[in-house]
């Protein structure tokens, strides 16, 4: 396997966004933050997600140059509207308005509308927590899976992040509403495999862990069948109503890609504005105690956190370097006008 | 099968509480929202839930005629002390004050720490959206559950509830981080019948929809597998840090019974703080429409968003009566000092 130093594949993005029409400083943040999801493990949205990004800037679907303004105030509460620029720095900027909020008010929420995708949502969870707030966001997206009970696509996958300051690392969720990703059922049949549980229906109506099948009927199976599609409704809904933005079904007709003038939920909690860090973090040992203490299904392997495994993966990954697919990191050298090695 | 008028089921109700030496006006507003939640067809934590909830009174593991106070308060965020008085009507005064904080201040949130079991979360999400707040809430509990990867139980089915006012109807999103409650699994052997889907893992460790193979391990599945275990996790850390109030862990410890000395986040947010009332309608509807118009499953019949069902129900059961069970429903005449018909 071909494996990327961690700054080799940033410098490397950075160009190819730059070299799309970013300014420097937008495709500097860019490039770290895909860097850090394929460090991660997160590859969907790492290095494996730029070609399709710098297609949608030269498509006009992303404004490379674009920056969030501040549309509407009040208090603790913000709306920002996110005028298409690209998604990664829109939703940096918004939880870092956040977590200001937070620090003036003990809570911050913004509202951004009109923005594109984030990426990899957890992102935005981890920057917060990281400052030390707890941080709820979410996004809603075009419509790509069944509400339940329908065959045809209705709601989106609108992944959602709670996040909690730790010591050393942030505990972090990020979960989307469908229970595996397309990007996953491609890797997963194109290895050959079948998913761990069924992950959507097959042509016949039945629940299968075929990901050519899922592939063929576009049935995905919302996480935890009728109640990820309720969920993907309210979050879709709530970023809507608050932020004044589109909600899926006009996400789905304005059609500039997936997440094309999305909404997105950014708030921050300040844990300290009434309680000792000594509480807190003994509210998280004790509760990773109880996890670690449980009797595991196979006898010797370790109970994980959420977020644990990322950063084992993160270590891993800096050590070793990345693992990359050759023919992606191929073609993201090309768009940066490097010869691969 | 035996139905019972709303307004007698509730008196009924009433006069068991205060035989068990509630208050009056507390043992009303529990009768009510129990009586509510049977009217909605959520039986589990209705009718059916009031001998356990006498039983705890009389065990001294919830104080009939304690009262919420304020711990802490910095503008939109406060932290209440249940007292261990009555989970529903702490869990009525809580999102009431947040909705208060929200109508001075866009949001409010209330943490509220030392509660008992709220019965139905719903309730609450449904409480504030009818008064036209988006509102968040949830709940910690004992933990009843494994943790994804282990066999033992460690983590907390944790209610959550997502709430956007609607019209004529809010929609209302009331989701436990696992699959199936073992009242469920109860009802569901009981029947003879198999679960719609896997519940849970028998004693080999596979996946299986007989709920009494479940029952016998007690691994009841997290909602969305990894997914509902590692929310369930964050929910718990979340709403302990900011009350200050015990994680799962430490209610484990405690040991008074389901919810004893839980912790709960009430968070409502004004969505007319930015938009107009027409622009929430609007999203609202739309997004309705997009569901309504998928393909159904089975044709002919109609694709539901959340709370939908439970609208249905409440309609029939007002008109025709709220089916019980008839041994309960004596059990419960008992307790009130009547004799059932």
């Amino acid at each position: 396997m071909m494996r990327i130093p961690a700054e080799q594949m940033k410098e490397t993005i950075r160009k190819a966004f730059m070299r799309a029409g970013m300014p420097e400083n937008k495709a500097a943040i860019c490039a770290q933050t895909h860097m850090e999801s394929s460090l991660d493990g997160v590859y969907s949205h790492g290095l494996n997600r730029v070609g399709r990004f710098v297609d949608y800037l030269h498509k006009g679907w992303v404004y490379p140059a674009a920056d969030p303004i501040p549309a509407e105030a009040f208090g603790v509460m913000e709306v920002w509207d996110g005028q298409m620029g690209p998604g990664i720095t829109n939703a940096l900027i918004a939880m870092e308005r956040a977590t200001e909020l937070a620090s003036i008010n003990g809570i911050g929420l913004v509202a951004l509308r009109n923005t594109t995708h984030w990426m990899r949502g957890g992102t935005y969870g981890r920057y917060a927590a990281e400052k030390g707030y707890v941080a709820l966001c979410w996004t809603n997206t075009e419509s790509c899976m069944p509400t339940w009970g329908a065959i045809s696509s209705g709601i989106g996958n609108n992944p959602f992040i709670l996040a909690v300051p730790g010591n050393p690392h942030p505990i972090v969720l990020d979960m989307a509403m469908s229970q595996y990703s397309y990007g996953r059922l491609q890797v997963t049949r194109l290895k050959g495999e079948k998913l761990p549980y069924p992950g959507g229906f097959d042509e016949n109506g039945e629940l299968t862990d075929d990901p050519a099948a899922i592939e063929a009927t576009r049935r995905i199976l919302p996480t935890g069948y009728w109640k990820g599609s309720g969920m993907a409704i309210l979050l879709d809904l709530i970023a809507a109503i608050l932020s004044g933005g589109k909600t899926t079904a006009a996400i789905d007709r304005y059609g500039k890609g997936s997440c094309g003038s999305c909404c997105q939920i950014f708030m921050a909690i300040d844990p300290l504005r009434f309680n000792s860090r000594e509480m807190v973090q003994q509210a998280i040992d004790e509760t990773i105690r109880q996890l670690k203490d449980s009797i595991p299904v196979n006898a010797g392997t370790d109970i994980l956190y959420p977020g644990e495994r990322t950063i084992r993966t993160r270590e891993e990954n800096r050590e070793k370097g990345i693992p990359v697919d050759e023919a992606i990191w191929k073609t993201v050298c090309q768009l940066a006008g490097e010869t691969p090695d």
